[in-house]
């Protein structure tokens, strides 16, 4: 298996802090992570600079695309995205429109089990249509009622897809080997890491974890 | 009875062409929406354009939220939107987070049952906790498959609910009459306006048609 992948999840608003937070954990890790407010507060112009600073990291655009998925997902891809998200609870056909897109940008179309009833049938149908990514994802308004992702990574990762499992939810140190261990091939990190004293260092402290679980 | 409302939906990715549009249609509408893949594309500075163009009509953001309800929505209502949309197919928290931040701003707060299975249960929770808007809708990914919005609006219209309740997925001058006769508050053209050779006649055509119904 190959080692886990660490996203930082990057949820501020304001555009420069976004770039300086990137610009102090990009060394440990893999793919940052434009969040969906803020996404939707600074646009498409993010993603360029984002990768203009980044070029050597991947950039997930969490859109949450809910319609329009070839039409909304496309120009994040052509601007530099290498994965955008499209939420499960969408229609089919916007899940396609997805994955197509990102297939035409070499790129990846992860989709997103936030608020779906049905998890396992929506990830086994998703990865019959072609989906990069299955994300399991307690979203925070879920998190502050005490939910966790970590019951839902069993079952998805159990499923046995040929699709990478990215994990999503308040995953901090103490949660984050078990994560990778229970089957996640990318952990997406927030609050662990922008909320601690030192972001830099926390980060470094979550890629020594990961690497070693 | 109110006479029904018209709402423009501006689906264009490009700032310009949508500061022109709402340009030429505004005389004959009342909301301008400007479209979810038109926000992210574009971020806050839009509203903020949009409301300084046209401080006289309504703008409706059509976030689609889905997670951090208040977080997401409350700078769009501080730029100037009158309406955000947060989808019923998220978690009650953060619809609830998304009317909390419209009541904060003097605003309103739309459910949109896009993708929503159970739309009765979900239109009355939501009418219970608040919300000024019900939006029913078949976004265009569904429309491409043949579907209209008008049963669903029956439904949500017959449960008697004491909120607004907007109409979206493919209405034009054949549909829109009997639309606003089912009971819709608000009626949203998109395609029938801008896809029109003159959308401003378009519109016009579609506002004596609205308040002749």
């Amino acid at each position: 298996m190959a080692k886990a992948l660490i996203q930082m999840a990057l949820d501020s608003l304001d555009f420069d802090q976004t770039i300086a937070l990137a610009e102090q954990v990009a060394p440990y890790v893999d793919i940052l992570e434009i969040g969906t407010p803020c996404i939707k507060y600074n646009g498409l112009k993010l993603v360029k600079a984002l990768k203009a600073a980044h070029p050597d990291k991947k950039i997930l655009v969490d859109l949450k695309t809910m319609d329009a998925g070839e039409y909304e997902a496309t120009p994040f891809f052509e601007a530099g995205g290498d994965i955008t998200t499209v939420l499960g609870a969408s229609d089919e056909a916007t899940m396609k429109g997805v994955i197509k897109a990102a297939n035409a940008n070499n790129a990846e179309a992860q989709i997103d089990l936030i608020g779906v009833e049905d998890k396992s049938a929506v990830a086994k149908q998703a990865a019959a249509n072609g989906a990069h990514i299955i994300g399991v994802h307690t979203g925070l308004d879920a998190q502050a009622a005490g939910q966790t992702p970590f019951e839902d990574l069993k079952t998805i990762a159990g499923l046995g897809l040929n699709v990478k499992v990215s994990v999503a939810g308040g995953i901090n140190k103490d949660t984050i080997q078990s994560t990778v261990q229970a089957g996640a091939d990318i952990v997406v990190v927030g609050a662990a890491i922008y909320g601690a004293p030192s972001p830099a260092e926390s980060a470094k402290e979550l890629r020594a974890l990961v690497d070693a679980a």
